[in-house]
């Protein structure tokens, strides 16, 4: 909650601007949860209970759902000082009736049924998408998915890219792709062929964005011709030059379709080899955007919407943005989506970015009522930020504050992504 | 503006001590704008107007200035956002008689008339210089200045010496030592010659310092003699060996004729290779001080002012400030320049650093009239420290806390430099 | 001091919450000052003295110890603005009677005369343990340190294994290891079995914890086998796989004997080589948590306790700490224990990580005196964050904040340490 006057008046301002979320992983099949598993098994909850001390047990298929959410409930009480937890407390206030501060394992069995009763309801998507002020929110499709089945105004198609920069030695994704494509990969020429034809079907069913996250040593550069040879299981060197070579073919397309291309920037795979379910990655912050200069200078056309990992990075990020057209700040993602880091992220971009440049905020989420929440913790901050930056030194009126969010939450992701 | 009242009422006493610039771009025959042209033809002006969709037509030397103004100020609505612009609508408050919060397109054609008038009256330099309340302003003189037609008490003279240590191996630089030193080039000790000629020559007219900007990658090293030949059209690994060889040898002509070296470290040129004039570089983080321990051990009696690029390269910079008794913190340079890194930088030094070995801040202006704009940035950023962390806490009275603020603007370049 | 209401309330509360303090190189024999030269001998003071401008003359072991701090006193007028200068002056309200704000070299002889006086006594321990409301403080013991003649119960042994990791080389150590425990080195099975017998000394005795500093670039790898040659007078590449093996050793007898492990990552030694005595190391930011993830994999069940030198670094550590089980945040180190650094990285801490999993803070003292100052220091920021991101927002009410407090002062390390 906010406690400064000015602030809290800008934030009540703020949540009436409808929400494009440019990047959530949200089924849009099931895009809300059933029950209270369905969002305690998100794995930022997984995560702190297991560091906490919770042993992997209760995360395992055959345990009961309710024996799940209580095991990480009980955990809870050791990660109550974070971001996360107040998510948690915000999603049982506006969604579940709760009325409290904060939620323990006493509250099990109430919070399991209310939700149990609530999100089995047939059109329980509706509220939430309502309350949440959403109008657009953008998926990470893989790209054999059929994007069939949903409403593309409302669920944006995009496509994610990590299997085929970084898999396509796998044969079962080889064989994905031959399947989505009718072409089978040998050289670079036939990946360009599917490539093309995956983003022809995207494009054609209302994609916006192609999207990848990328590790720290990420480099990316052409490959001269197209003989270049793709094949199954090979070295480290080679799936690096492949991983190049097919990142640079995406850029291309991304051209020729005039799709925005989002980069997540940093992450290492697998680092805690025993975490569970994607509480394994962390990331190196000895990583720099000047890996992607020739890609920036070779792709003026492009609009490359960059997330970055740390706050070192980031100051890298407003000044990348503030020199080359075509660069965008995206977000605060994963580890810097804390209020700690989004302040001072977030302060240096609006002091140093065009404001048209800046995708203020994305959810990330993977059920619908988490982006609630998110959306909220960065809105405060943004709000006592307009307060305290614009508003009290007299550089904005409100109102121009309040178009400045605008810009931040809704409009420059509308125009960024021709939605 | 400050909104804090001890805040405010500090800014206000700050802005009376007298201002010894040490680093900026000024030309001492030319040093204030003659028209607005002058002023939004700084590179913070085009780059952004660039960054947010400018093409650069305007920009060309063929284009009625008027029309290249009339072109960033329209893009200006873009990244009304940033310092940057708070910097031009200060300009013209303080010099060009506007009263209003905010500038657009619409205001064109009286801001160019104001300008014109204003600027070309003879003595325009006074009024600027006098309001701007500035005792010495230093600049950054190519090796073969002649250092003539200007006043060097006011205009401090500087040996800017990047082309020396970085472009040996250019005929034109070379032919223009040639010219300045009556010096061929051919191994270091041709060049050593040559340098001591530069120095004998800058010295004697006045210069106070010697400055250079360097790439993150930069590791000097001493060469151990002076046999190195300096050729044209050097390898890449042949004009690293010189450079580091060139640059240890300006090093011990500081020692010599005693004068303080500024090092600007962390530039990347030529990034956005198709950017405007002035807006291609960048930087990459990864890059520490420990590169210059050699340098710091080796020269005990050099004053090192040094500069960075990134709040992480800050942090280095403090210890290392806090450490070694030759190295002292120097402004806040280019991408560090903004508001949420000056904040963070200045009060790490201030609560770290001894306060006589920092020097607050200097303009890096092209144009008289930044120097105001820019310093009063620093100087609101100072007073709210100063209120914050050591007038309330009751470490410093308020004529202590005035105290620091006359070393950091004033006193401590006067001594660092012997001005 | 503290200005605003709510945090000075807080700090009271706080200030009741005994302290163990898990880090310090206190002298157990010898745990407080004998005077004023014990005091300002810190080479806090006198690395900053020397950064200022004072030559090492007056450190001279043959200097009339009143002449030193007359000189260190004179020094300190050039950072009255630091934070260790604020240390100095709480030293000497809380336990020399003084009364004022400021310390000059004018107070001198008083000051000399009032510590001689009080700390002569024969048990001024009790009340400087008393006033500082001290539960235990941890000791960095040497591998040959008898650990006898004090009461472990208060002074808490810890084993420093920087010299068996880096200096294994060295046929002092190789001695001084020999006689501690009856080894002689000659491969790494030996130095298993020296160092197996170390742990039963030091846990037979009481000990608590293991602790090393490490350079920027250790990334620590186990060795197949116990055939590694570990001999006199080595090659840095020998060193280095040393290092790497017997710092694993340590690990997995950290393991066994249940001993957290204590890791200072980040200090580059004797960086400026002519510096005073513990004021030449620095640091290099370009180091990675990633170099430590196969440890971190391969000891689940040993407790790491890490310290970081950079806010960039310390943005790893909060993300490490909330996915790795194993991995603890540890107090704020060195050149990170400043205010403006402590505020960034306890707040990033106290949003993303486990409020279990963070040891708030360590005094690094090497006399008793240093600790109250130092932890209020930190005590400060921390009700400062308790109060504007816990209590002010209705995260936490002001019992639960102290709750927080109580963790971060004194349960945590009573429970990782088993204490």
């Amino acid at each position: 909650m906010l406690y400064d006057r000015l602030a809290q008046d800008l934030y009540a301002e703020i949540c009436h601007i409808p929400l494009i979320d440019p990047h959530s992983h949200i089924d849009p099949r099931r895009p809300t949860a059933k029950n209270l598993d369905d969002i305690l098994g998100y794995h930022y909850y997984s995560e702190l209970a297991h560091s906490a001390g919770m042993d992997k047990g209760p995360l395992a298929k055959e345990v009961d759902p309710r024996e799940r959410v209580r095991a990480i409930l009980y955990h809870m009480q050791f990660f109550d000082n974070t971001a996360q937890y107040t998510w948690f407390v915000e999603i049982a206030r506006a969604f579940l009736g709760f009325q409290g501060d904060r939620l323990t394992i006493a509250d099990s069995t109430w919070l399991c049924d209310a939700a149990e009763g609530l999100m089995a309801k047939r059109d329980w998507e509706q509220p939430v998408w309502h309350r949440t002020n959403l109008e657009k929110v953008f998926l990470t499709n893989d790209f054999d998915d059929p994007l069939e089945g949903f409403d593309t105004e409302r669920y944006v198609p995009c496509l994610r890219t990590d299997d085929l920069v970084f898999h396509l030695d796998q044969p079962d994704v080889r064989q994905r792709l031959a399947k989505a494509t009718g072409v089978e990969i040998g050289d670079l020429a036939s990946v360009r062929r599917a490539i093309t034809k995956l983003f022809e079907q995207f494009t054609r069913k209302g994609a916006k964005a192609c999207a990848i996250s990328l590790p720290p040593d990420f480099c990316p550069r052409p490959e001269p011709d197209g003989s270049l040879p793709i094949k199954p299981g090979s070295e480290a060197d080679a799936k690096r030059e492949t991983a190049y070579a097919v990142f640079w073919l995406l850029a291309e397309h991304c051209r020729e379709f005039k799709l925005p291309f989002d980069l997540m920037i940093g992450v290492n795979r697998r680092v805690y080899r025993e975490g569970v379910y994607q509480g394994q990655d962390l990331f190196d912050q000895r990583t720099s955007l000047i890996q992607y200069a020739e890609l920036f200078n070779a792709f003026p056309d492009v609009t490359f919407c960059v997330s970055v990992l740390s706050s070192g990075q980031n100051q890298e990020l407003a000044s990348y943005s503030w020199i080359f057209p075509n660069v965008v700040t995206s977000g605060h993602w994963w580890y810097s989506n804390i209020p700690a880091y989004i302040e001072q992220d977030a302060r240096a971009r609006l002091h140093a970015v065009p404001k048209t440049k800046q995708i203020g905020y994305y959810s990330d989420a993977y059920k619908l009522e988490f982006v609630l929440p998110k959306y909220n913790m960065y809105r405060r901050i943004l709000a006592q930020i307009l307060a305290d930056d614009f508003i009290r030194p007299r550089v904005y009126t409100e109102a121009q504050a309040l178009e400045l969010a605008r810009l931040l939450l809704h409009d420059n992701a509308r125009r960024i992504f021709d939605v």
